[in-house]
């Protein structure tokens, strides 16, 4: 799956991901009372105006992206039904071949991370039949409890040539308090990307290994170190756009051959029409502004790439 | 919240959480056989089992304890099917009168914090009415994001009066790799334990808070340590009878007023029946060799606690 992730990225020339992380307030009126209006202002209600606007959203960008990265948090507020939707969006995109990167941020020991990894990268056995859970490609892990965390994952990722990114500096203003802490002159971040690098080599696709990292695009300097240590790892980098991230941020994400980054932008491209640049196209256009947020964030990865 | 589990726990005299955590494998064949004749080997099919299997334990223990702490993974892993269930097993259980600590691990940033908290301990909004998503009393909760991953949960705490239980050192054997870390010659457990107190002393229920701390039984010096370091917090103790814990183990957790701490044994309960010392009650009476369980499970604590 990272090599496809790769291969897909090549294609489209596009380092970037659409986060589908639909709260209702960026969702357009006229689609919410449209589904309010079908199944009433519940849960339900609630999950098919989620639907409609990803799918909206997906048809105006998934030609030109590789890949998108839905927030199960945002899906998981509204219950069972927005879990529904969550595992709808996640089927949809792959029919539509883009690569699904589950945003879950899970992380237990043993055979709770076991259940965490099948339940969103393998198969459930149920007697003498296999099932798929949720079926993402990729999926976002907290490391905090180590190796017995990740090495479940690792696991299912070895049986279904899947990928995890792991999380190691995240774009948070306050990421720092417990991941920029000293260790023997190192922070903790450095720490946990060296792990990264070690479990990463145990599972290698063709350039790239299956096991990525997750670092902020709100720490530009700090991708440039942990870039060096963690040199087979894909980098998913959030906090582009709306959290403060720009393309010039970027170019330490990435190695000299032009890959090993992959930048999400979330709200910057699902709500673009609530933007002014974007507002032209009107709240009923909303697919149409996703689309064009889409060719200015390419546009504006490309440049500061050639300028690097 | 805070003050009804300690009042469950005055009451029962059992400091002491059953982990509904129902892998496949501790579920009797009979209970299997019946749910997959109805519904076939599905997701329905396997969900149907952990739910006959929970309502069995539950029935069967409700009366001695003061709280379950159903595991999310072994739900998740079923998909939709899987979290159906999970939501029926908080329902039910409160409807039994059992505080429900939802082990779901779960830790983001900003508003992708807030949505879990409010997915889990609070209500989301849907045009003007709201809705609990999952409806738990307390969750557990994972800091390596720092305080914009833990402030949201603490922000709908105090509105539902509900409270969270972080994650500071796991019961895991590689939880040291980043755990035991030193900086500036302390732990990074006890750095985050720091921070739970700091947390918790905004939010206090009478005597304890509603921000709350994981340590694993089978690090006993360390709770020793971590409970001086948070003696506000209430300490939700994983590790005890399969991961190794034993009562003895487990005095340090409590402060000198014999609260302060509840221990979760979920395989030692749940899957009681298996165990050679319960093989008498037979798979088809696997709830009473549950209950036979707890009940040995609060002699030993209690007696650990009345020799120390």
């Amino acid at each position: 799956m990272i090599n496809r992730l790769i291969s897909k990225i090549q294609e489209t020339k596009a380092p970037i991901v659409v986060g589908l992380d639909p709260m209702l307030k960026y969702i357009p009126e006229t689609v919410k009372k449209k589904a309010y209006e079908e199944y009433g202002e519940t849960l339900e209600g609630a999950a098919e105006a989620v639907w409609q606007f990803n799918r909206e959203i997906i048809d105006h960008t998934y030609d030109l992206i590789p890949a998108v990265k839905p927030q199960i948090a945002m899906y998981e507020q509204f219950g069972i039904e927005g879990l529904k939707v969550f595992k709808r969006t996640v089927d949809y995109c792959r029919e539509k071949g883009l690569v699904v990167i589950g945003d879950i941020k899970r992380g237990d020991i043993g055979s709770t991370s076991e259940a965490y990894a099948i339940g969103h990268l393998g198969k459930v056995q149920v007697g003498s039949r296999t099932y798929a859970g949720f079926g993402e490609d990729f999926v976002t892990v907290n490391p905090y409890l180590g190796s017995d965390g990740v090495n479940p994952f690792l696991d299912v990722c070895r049986q279904e040539k899947k990928g995890i990114f792991l999380l190691v500096k995240t774009s948070n203003p306050s990421s720092g308090e417990f991941q920029d802490r000293l260790i023997d002159g190192k922070p903790l971040y450095e720490i946990v990307g060296e792990k990264v690098a070690e479990w990463g080599d145990s599972l290698m696709g063709e350039s790239y290994s299956y096991v990525g990292a997750v670092v902020g695009a709100t720490y530009p300097e700090m991708g440039k170190t942990l870039r060096k240590v963690m040199p087979k790892a894909y980098i998913l980098v959030p906090g582009y756009g709306a959290q403060g991230g720009k393309g010039k941020d970027l170019v330490h994400f990435f190695n000299e051959d032009g890959l090993g980054a992959i930048v999400n932008s979330s709200r910057g491209i699902i709500a673009a029409y609530q933007q002014e640049q974007y507002a032209k196209f009107g709240e009923e256009h909303f697919g149409e502004a996703s689309r064009a947020a889409v060719e200015d964030m390419r546009a504006d990865i490309a440049g500061a790439l050639e300028n690097r």
